[in-house]
């Protein structure tokens, strides 16, 4: 990852143009030479601070592969990176992303397993969402023959989070149940997707009403959001439940760890309910931390419950365990390859329209993963939207509110 | 269990009786009619709260199988008990003891799979320290033939509490490292022969110096208890351990859960250093309460660790887990029949010796299990030892210090 921190060449928004086909065109004449395109975040904060930019074309260092990206991975995390509202953020600019897919193009020095042409999908720390990646060969995996580099860049983070969750932390097995928040969203379709795997077990799903047509056939009972899930689950399965998995925090942990059936575990693997507007908001991030519930032993010794987080960047990228990642990413393979999974696509985006896909995923609007496809051209804007010609050069924040007006139709996968 | 709560008809405190085989005989031929010697704890405090007593036997209800009792375990939690130290206690007076072997007398009625005859072990929601003991027969378990009734009043508790933890909560694998707290208990013992069953395991244990000598070839790694044990294991493995197993709560929790690697599990199953003398210690209770560190989800997210509670009484006897244990208890009893495991003894007591037996416990003096031998006569006191006679029938605290010149010698085993 050579060129992280690397001074900004030249700026563009694409926001601003109409006339994408050029653009496109020139900017890929550049990548084949030192440079190429990147999604910059310039400084945490709302959508404005990201660009598409040009920066110089990172060479693979010793170990490390150099990937031409075809597809990148969309995660909530990235939202939160954006605002800045995560644990010892990098100093930005920055280019965002932590997964992305593609074609081999070189090697580093004493790189093995690896050879010029191979598909493959990798774990990035920062920098994914460009057209070119440069990441240590540990934290790339060759693709299965059938699977799309848009499947792929959907696969890696939510599979393996959802694998090690259930398997590795929570031990799940024959007959156990269970609950998911955020069932529509690409962890929850993955971890639905697992729990089949195994024979009866039931999944307790929490999504959006609007998302329950989508989602209704991946899991046994889906609750609305709005409803007191604690209640609901209880009306059918009065114990309780085996295993909560919880991306929310705040007030869930509380209410996850009552809903626990003894000998039950409760993994926190995210805090999305930290994120509120557009920017961060210290009333919010101080709401969830205050909200959790702070857990003494001794009453997981009278209830006989576990306890646990799980954060799989922090895994991979502090606590070096690349090698049980492996194990697990070999498993899930094969778990596709029986045609037993496969990831759940939401909407396919340009890296141009990286501010709408986030602003979708901020939404809850997703059934499934975002890709950012890089070879993608950015669907037209319609004529309301050279309103934002003004907005481009702004660091001000935006103000939140709709933006109707301003939106691209997706392509909704 | 339906001498419960019945009165007592005779309170006999046979450590002033130098007589004690007449005793014992006068006691048996009223056990075979319609009493039975129990060990009574009159009311929460020190060791003077105990005594050997007539009481009712009890007659086997719905479900209940009746057993005529041989050995009993004796554990820490007992002296926590006896201190009235525990959550929701029931009201004194009543029998302590959770664990027993003997043979099977009688059955109640549609109770099922057992015959009058049979050599089991069982555990009892208090009052198995008495010769007959009337429980459900969910919570027995017949002995594999070449177990005796010794051995197999040190198995059920320590075994299932070991095997619980190590495979269902913390899901041990080869390879894997285990630092355990009280390594000369009887659990601790058990769990280093868990461990033991699986390739590779390493572990820590922590133990007094003077049980070094007799335990060191059951752990890899032995500590002493005086000693910085979380310095000692860094030295040796500068990552940490993947499973920490801990019975003394406190200050042992954020040591512990800093100790943990990734993915690792802290377990707490018990909390001895609420004990210090002889009576409960409102100081003691209070200070092990306030300096175990309440834990924020957030934080086990960001260093990817687990932290659990285990209680097996609790899952028996209030959370109804007795099917769980029972397959737990069988898997225990082939590893004994494949000559795997065996419960380590330390000593045997006569009901009468209970106090010595428990001053033991409390001292840490044991290593393996303590075990209150039915059907064994008390070792004669020494002449010294008249002068009991004058606090027999006191209620009040027994003074703390050295009571050298009232102690029995046991049959150390």
């Amino acid at each position: 990852m050579a060129a992280e921190g690397a001074e900004m060449t030249e700026e563009t928004d694409f926001m601003i143009d109409t006339n994408v086909g050029q653009k496109i065109a020139n900017v890929e004449s550049a990548g084949d030479g030192k440079e190429m395109r990147a999604v910059v975040l310039s400084g945490f904060g709302g959508l404005n601070k990201l660009r598409v930019t040009k920066k110089p074309m990172p060479e693979p260092e010793h170990g490390e592969v150099k990937i031409r990206v075809k597809a990148c991975g969309l995660n909530f995390l990235d939202v939160m990176v954006r605002q800045g509202t995560i644990e010892n953020p990098p100093k930005p600019p920055l280019v965002p992303g932590f997964e992305c897919s593609g074609i081999v193009e070189s090697l580093g020095e004493n790189t093995t397993g690896f050879e010029i042409g191979d598909r493959v999908m990798a774990f990035v720390n920062y920098s994914a969402w460009a057209e070119v990646v440069c990441t240590p060969a540990e934290f790339v995996y060759k693709l299965p023959e059938e699977m799309t580099f848009t499947e792929a860049a959907g696969f890696a983070l939510n599979f393996v989070v959802a694998y090690m969750m259930l398997f590795e932390v929570a031990n799940l097995r024959e007959g156990m149940s269970v609950l998911v928040h955020s069932a529509g969203g690409s962890v929850g379709q993955a971890v639905a997707q697992l729990c089949s795997t195994l024979p009866n077990v039931t999944v307790f799903g929490v999504a959006s009403c609007f998302k329950h047509t989508s989602i209704k056939d991946s899991v046994t009972h889906l609750f609305d959001r709005n409803v007191d899930y604690v209640q609901e689950v209880k009306k059918i399965s009065p114990e309780g439940v085996d295993v909560v998995l919880d991306c929310l925090c705040g007030e869930n942990t509380g209410k996850s760890l009552s809903l626990l059936k003894p000998l039950g575990t409760y993994i926190l693997y995210g805090a999305s309910n930290m994120v509120t507007g557009e920017t961060k908001s210290f009333f919010s991030f101080a709401k969830s931390w205050w909200q959790v519930e702070k857990v003494n032993p001794i009453k997981l010794y009278e209830d006989n419950k576990v306890m646990a987080g799980f954060s799989l960047l922090n895994l991979l990228f502090k606590q070096g365990r690349h090698t049980l990642v492996k194990s697990v990413m070999d498993k899930l393979v094969c778990l596709y390859n029986q045609k037993k999974i496969k990831p759940v696509v939401d909407s396919l985006w340009a890296l141009e329209e990286v501010k709408e896909a986030m602003q979708r995923i901020h939404d809850r609007g997703n059934v499934g993963k975002l890709i950012l496809d890089v070879e993608k051209s950015p669907t037209p804007l319609m004529a309301s939207d050279s309103t934002e010609t003004s907005e481009a050069g702004e660091e001000e924040e935006e103000p939140e509110g709709d933006n109707d007006s301003k939106e691209r139709m997706p392509f909704i996968h």
